[in-house]
């Protein structure tokens, strides 16, 4: 096993909620040092549900683990000069706060002359954004949902906070890659709306508009394009069937023994259920021959039946259910293991989902307390002496 | 402007769906040589949905953008060979096909000692999983919808493919990096269901089960654990408005004009509605008091009270009102050019969301058709001469 492969980057992080801790996290997954600053006291984010019983942060403590956490008072002349010095010093800064003032790239680039700087915002103009105002305006609140539906549905997941956080590393990444050669530092720029709707252009949703002339509307849990729905079992559970390709519409005929059934399917309806399209069109319909099979057994009945047939499905599980039921989300995936978070207790934590083999996996570290490096951070990366670090404790500037 | 950061980086991609082909074409739109190859007349994600009138793949052309492509006849040994040899002279190989037999990470490492492979999986142990199996696994969909739905409502945007492609990337720069300096490559793993079960935990859901006790239920469109809530407006739009912060909130009720409504409702019910906790407990509450003003307003009229205000808010749209309304989604917008698409017509296309300042952005370029970088590449990166690449095509192994 060797050193993980970001072992000797170092990065300053100055940010709240998801984006750009996910970044800062991510990195820190593959061995950087990732080191957070917030005011003394905690961020916006500190105490964003989940919550513990105890009332600390389930949600600040999933997103900053592995990484270092120092206290500083950001309205402090004094503060900011220590945060501007950690800056400079790493060399390369995430941050979502507003890029002006003491916080401007140019201002920053002063003390560093090669640095690299991400600055995520919610809109290009660097007006502000959230992923909770952004994903309505995408289009997918609108075309998520039960068919009779008469209201947009929000996404639970911030799957585009998800996205613009790993964004973030890719920009880092590879502007540390041409810093390297070249010696040049950057701003790196990233809005939330831009990664949203890239991707809604990227998945053809744009093009749909302007070439195709259609709308999306809404359908349930159907799958666009092929076939795929979710059927009820005997035990009150409920599973996703998938035919995307040929093969796996192959398995579930054979698999539910409704091969027959469909045959005479086709000659009476006209569909080609070969086809991707075919089954599309015939969705209802297909979704009404295989219902019976499904209703008639249990999901344990549902997985033995489907073991190795190359069948595409998989169940619903509430979270509760991922964790009691299904081995992915135990110590029995390397990925996870159970840790003690200082102040919340002990539960299942994924380190990266990335497993570089060279140097294998870091195993899952927990989230800092707030300020826990401070004073390691201002002697290991500034050089401060003791004596200093205790004057600044002091006079507040740190904690 | 200099050259893209990522301009002397170039790889193989062996690809379908979605997360490879998002991987290849983020670092593609960052200005690497990414070369996908592809069986001669296509993949199984070459006809997939949303269709051009003309039958082409609007989804095809958009996760591929920017890329090269050959088309070889990988039932041919011959045309594995070919293959083997294009990965072995570019050193950097992402593929979502099973990594096994002829693309086995040791069976190509034979020929390349540093070779970077990044396979991607559905389960860690090789198995085969889409997004719209996984999903449904990681508890979300039974947290999405409005309280009363009876059903898991899944998700249209493939939200983990696309946390999975940009890892990906992350991966492979990461891994890259550590050549660099090592001279050593090696095989990144990367799971759809580790990526999407790390980010359950990574949110404080893992947690919320292990140690709150709870598990999550759905809840509409509300935000959880704070207030947002969507609105009708009298011209019958929606919109979200989010009062996550403290600031966000007092902006909200200043102007909406309803601060003294929610100060005898302070009183009156208990609720601190200056806490996060306290304005989630009375959200119902709050919504009610809100929605009149809403109700009594056109979206215009929504945008002009709220412009410069600090509320948090955005407006509900589908695809084609994004298309057609939002200035963000246009070519006002630098991100987007209009570009004509071979076989498809012109229409909006996204560049990477990335802004690396150094080299500027890069303008969207449309998707290669299949086979169109056949010949140079062959003569390009294998050096194959003229005749051979003739008698390839002659004999049917690249078209």
């Amino acid at each position: 096993m060797s050193a993980q492969p970001l072992a000797d980057l170092r990065m300053i992080e100055g940010s709240a909620f998801v984006a750009a801790p996910l970044g800062g996290m991510t990195l820190a997954q593959l061995g950087a040092d990732v080191i957070r600053f917030d005011q003394i006291g905690g961020g916006l984010d500190h105490k964003r549900w989940p919550l513990a019983p105890s009332g600390e942060s389930l949600f600040w403590a999933g997103l900053n683990k592995g990484k270092r956490s120092i206290q500083v008072d950001l309205r402090s002349d004094a503060g900011r000069e220590l945060v501007e010095a950690l800056v400079a010093a790493a060399g390369i800064f995430l941050t979502n706060f507003p890029a002006r003032g003491w916080l401007a790239y140019d201002h920053l680039k002063a003390r560093r002359e090669d640095l690299i700087m991400c600055a995520l915002t919610g809109n290009p103009d660097g007006s502000s954004e959230v992923d909770y105002t952004v994903n309505p305006a995408t289009g997918f609140p609108w075309a998520t949902g039960p068919r009779d539906l008469a209201v947009p549905l929000n996404s639970v997941l911030p799957a585009w906070d998800v996205a613009m956080g790993e964004l973030a590393c890719i920009g880092i990444l590879a502007a540390e890659r041409h810093r390297t050669r070249t010696g040049d530092g950057q701003l790196i720029r990233l809005a939330l709306s831009d990664v949203a709707f890239a991707m809604v252009g990227n998945l053809g949703r744009i093009a749909e508009v302007q070439i195709g002339g259609q709308d999306a509307s809404r359908d349930g849990n159907y799958l666009y394009g092929a076939f795929g729905h979710d059927f009820g079992t005997s035990d009150g559970r409920r599973v996703m069937v998938v035919a995307l390709t040929g093969r796996q519409w192959t398995a579930v005929q054979e698999t539910t023994g409704t091969a027959e059934a469909f045959r005479s399917l086709e000659s009476v309806t006209g569909h080609d259920l070969s086809s991707e399209d075919g089954r599309f069109g015939a969705r209802d319909i297909i979704a009404a021959v295989l219902r019976p099979w499904f209703e008639a057994r249990t999901l344990d009945e549902i997985r033995a039946a489907f073991e190795g047939t190359g069948v595409s499905w998989g169940p619903y599980q509430t979270f509760r259910q991922l964790v009691e039921e299904d081995p992915r989300a135990s110590e029995e995936n390397p990925m996870f293991n159970t840790i003690e978070q200082p102040g919340i207790g002990s539960y299942l934590m994924p380190s990266s989902p990335l497993e570089l083999t060279a140097a294998g996996r870091v195993p899952a570290r927990p989230a800092p307390a707030l300020g826990e490096h401070t004073e390691a951070v201002l002697a290991d990366v500034l050089g401060l002496a003791g004596a200093e670090i205790g004057r600044l404790y002091d006079d507040g500037v740190v904690a």
